[in-house]
């Protein structure tokens, strides 16, 4: 036989009843009911249950015992119907069993480090990722990461983008993030870097007339790694000439509406809603709002402005803002020491504090709050009408700087959220946040430099602002926001040779600075660029969302660790003088 | 309007008359016939010719006129047939034009530094890479790779491969080819490498029960390059689980077949021969036989062992051969001077010469050649017999040690084929080489060593030959090889771990070196590995015979030079003293 199985394990029904098949896999569990030996045989596609009745010359029942979980063997068997009152519906082999006649021992298995769906140490199962793999909920994971990317490929093929190569040994660009640096052997002194992103190679494929361009590619950023960050991670990376904003919005709304939706089988996403950074802001206190629950940021400063409570009247006086949210029904669920900690974490992010007001009825004296003596019967109408509190709700206070105030009522926002059960994983709630400030300030050095990058187009109507205002210019700039992640961000590029020429002087880069970093950009711009513009997907971060888990590295078959490592392959390592001679390089020992 | 055009310039046919059309692309000409201007615009998806009938108030001929080719503009306009006698039936658009309403210039062009379809130095193109792709041949290469890549993905998937990712930033394993290292900053003295190929981590996925993996990736070699060498290269990198040799030859012919005759339009692969790396050796004189023409090596070193030729017979007494091959029909064609030429391209290449004999007939008279005084009767007659001469061929010897031998001819038949016409671009014939040695010898430390990698399955019945006979141990490796190149290779791997250690053992590693640099495989064999085996095609070289050109640069929209240097964004390049400080890399000048 030239395939070495007839089936996998996820294939056999009832209508191949009679049957001899092969099958190849692992043996998932060996269960021995007095006489009878139940196998059950599971590869990627499934699991079939085998069966050994009794010995037989070729076969003994013992030998199948002995075969230890994660032994890889194949069996030959007839299939049969599983007796009534034993089929298992629950699997697509549910109704059939296969009646073992031969078994061959690929390969026999130790006892393993750790067991399929208990608890070990993440160590242990990222040393031995292989056999992490073989655990149905990572394989379900990053099966699903596939079938996602190929649905993606369609889509966007559909939508006459071709996947286009872009190359990694690229050039050092120390702009944004720290690169990889790779020492160049044959150009001594010189060194490749590897891509941030494959920005400028995609603005290229635009002035090269390839009108739409995707990639699924890796990116790469040396930055210390926080929580939930890869050294290396995916894009997917589009570019497509001819569209403005509106446009590129369109079509990718399409992408991913049909994308999510064919992936779980329901009409999760019908349109996505557009929001300005400034509204994100102001309601979200950030500008990737989760959008799955309400309980916005509102301003009251004015109320405040006037009153007798100088903590708050002072703030607002010297400029500074007082916001609050209001937490549905929660005035009798809070207690003091939930309300002790919720402050303490709006002290640990730097405010002077949180003041909360529990309203236990509509009338001032049903108010219960440490603020109490300061609010008039003016005041609470005002702050009940405007805030649209209710009997019941929690309301909490922060005052101080606008910044400091967003931030904080931002994050005090999602974890009460969490608390409360507002942010089900299973619910995706996209949203197009647009209309971002172009610059910004770095608060040190005081300069500005690009908040996304320097090949934003600033919108039109603010260009004359550049020099004059440039906090107040926005960028023709747009990200997908869902669930309170950037699952992508893009903008229109400048094709104006002109106007490029006018961002790189806004964020300090001289003539001969931009002329040795973009040069190759400033002369491609010369020749009849077209209008275009793109978005880059972070691809490890939408299948995160999509498969409903809370970590990049739980879709990352082969992730780092938080120290740039692979415990599996133990990466980095050293490596010989005789390596580092060819180079030219040698590593400075610091004392 | 949403969309800044409403068809693209390959579109639009008789359907549209009379419609109101919006396109966008480049000035390819323009031409003034007396009041009417003609401009073809040209886009990604083909050309649309528009015209311009006299002045209107919105329009003038000359803004039109005065556009320089390459400039970038926006087209609306009423579709109209062209008159009788006036269509083209060599483009799709070929029967309309479209009478110019309206033009938006998006950006003018500078004059081109080289023109399209013409003569310009390689250098120049690279420079300007990016008008490059907007030259129709380069761009019709780049398309065509797109689309290849894209049936490609779906015929892998109909045969259940998943596409799976591998890691870029990986650990250096010094085997074979010279790698690209990375300073990793967080770990001082530690460093990352390219990897040469994901080949550890696709049997990572096969032991974690993925069962089939497919990517599309990029390898990296820091070799001196060569002609058609790239440092980065793009690899369809494969692996199965539950497969043998055979199996993998049989899915992968179903793929090419389905692939090349898909892109051509024509049954160019029915099925794909097989042919032992013996056998490759004997008749072609490599391993990567051309098989669009036959002009075999053959074997005469018997008939002239006892010959009157010393140089031939002295060679054979010292256990080395002799050569033939016999040159269809060329007696009266190839001239002293050609003779001469092909006499020093053999003496290049190392042999001793190469010896010709024009037969003009059959007769042992007919014998034109500087070796006719040592031929008698029945030598001729046996040559003629053994080696299927006729009258009007030309035959060349060679003779020397069989190495030699086999690759002078080898080289020396593949001029032959070129000067004669036998190389048609056209014609694709695809081969399987079959049973490769496992290990060569370096001729130098007479060390063994892996020829393709360590992780190659030797052949079962040679299993015993490798302490004694190492030489003799075939691999279970495979090379798919079209028109004299190798377009992709592949084994079966190791899933025993005690052959696995047998094989690092016959290539020299200790235990302590083989587990140091891949210790993470043999821990992982230990956990029941199935029997698989993969293959990777060299996506460059594919590509390239598939658009009938000979360099893989030219099917690589942003190649590198021979240095390795991209001259569009001239990379590699110095980089901060400040950069080289945080990686705690020092570069040493050497005087």
């Amino acid at each position: 036989m030239t395939m070495m199985r007839t089936h996998h394990c996820g294939q056999l029904s009832l209508s191949q009843v009679g049957d001899t098949v092969t099958l190849n896999g692992w043996v998932d569990k060996v269960r021995n009911l007095g006489g009878f030996l139940f196998l059950d045989l599971r590869d990627r596609f499934g699991l079939t249950q085998c069966v050994s009745e009794g010995e037989s010359e070729s076969l003994s029942n013992r030998t199948l015992q002995e075969l230890k979980a994660e032994s890889c063997v194949q069996i030959r068997g007839c299939v049969r119907a599983r007796p009534q009152g034993m089929k298992n519906l629950e699997i697509a082999t549910g109704a059939i069993e296969v009646l073992i006649q031969e078994v061959t021992v690929w390969s026999k298995a130790d006892p393993l480090p750790f067991q399929f769906g208990q608890e070990s140490s993440e160590q242990l199962r990222l040393k031995h990722r292989y056999l992490d793999l073989r655990d149905p909920s990572l394989r379900q994971r990053i099966v699903a990461r596939s079938q996602l990317t190929s649905s993606l490929r369609k889509l966007l093929e559909e939508h006459d983008f071709l996947d286009l190569e872009t190359p990694y040994l690229y050039k050092s660009t120390p702009e944004g993030a720290r690169e990889y640096l790779i020492p160049a052997r044959v150009s001594p002194g010189q060194f490749y870097a590897l891509p941030q992103s494959p920005q400028l190679f995609k603005q290229m494929y635009m002035v090269g007339g390839m009108d739409r361009y995707y990639q699924l590619v890796k990116a790469f950023r040396d930055e210390d790694l926080r929580a939930d960050r890869q050294p290396e991670f995916t894009q997917v990376d589009c570019e497509l000439s001819f569209v403005n904003e509106v446009a590129v919005r369109q079509i990718f709304t399409d992408v991913v509406r049909r994308l999510v939706n064919g992936f779980l089988g329901r009409e999760c996403v019908t349109d996505i809603p557009q929001m300005s950074f400034e509204e994100a802001l102001h309601a979200y206190g950030n500008d990737k709002p989760d959008t799955r629950f309400e309980m916005l940021l509102q301003d009251c400063s004015e109320l405040w402005r006037d009153s007798s409570f100088q903590a708050f009247s002072a703030v607002v006086a010297a400029g500074g803002v007082v916001n609050a949210i209001v937490v549905e029904g929660q005035a009798a669920h809070m207690s003091r020491k939930d309300l002790d900690a919720l402050n303490q974490e709006a002290l640990n992010l730097g405010a002077k504090g949180l003041a909360w007001a529990k309203c236990n009825g509509t009338e001032l004296q049903d108010l219960q709050s440490p603020l109490k003596k300061f609010v008039d019967e003016p005041l609470w109408s005002q702050l009940q009408v405007q805030l649209g509190v209710k009997s019941g709700d929690l309301l909490l206070f922060c005052a101080g700087p606008f910044d400091l105030v967003k931030a904080v009522l931002g994050k005090i926002r999602l974890s009460l959220g969490e608390r409360l059960g507002y942010m089900d994983p299973q619910q995706l709630k996209f949203l197009w946040v647009v209309d971002f400030p172009l610059l910004e300030q770095d608060e040190e050095t005081g300069r500005w430099a690009a908040r996304h990058h320097p090949f934003c187009m600033p919108q039109a109507q603010d260009l004359p602002l550049l020099r004059t205002q440039p906090e107040k210019v926005r960028a023709c700039a747009y990200d997908l926001v869902c669930n309170g992640y950037e699952v992508a961000g893009g903008s229109i590029r400048n094709h104006d040779l002109a106007v490029q020429k006018q961002v790189f002087a806004a964020i300090g880069l001289s003539e001969e600075e931009a002329e040795s970093k973009f040069g190759f950009l400033l002369e491609a711009l010369r020749y009849g660029p077209p209008p275009h513009g793109g978005i880059a997907f972070g691809w490890d971060r939408f299948v995160m969302l999509m498969t409903a888990c809370d970590a990049i590295r739980d879709v990352i078959a082969f992730p780092k660790t938080l120290s740039g490592q692979c415990l599996m392959t133990q990466s980095p390592a050293p490596v010989t003088q005789q390596e580092l001679d060819t180079l030219g390089v040698v590593h400075r020992v610091t004392s």
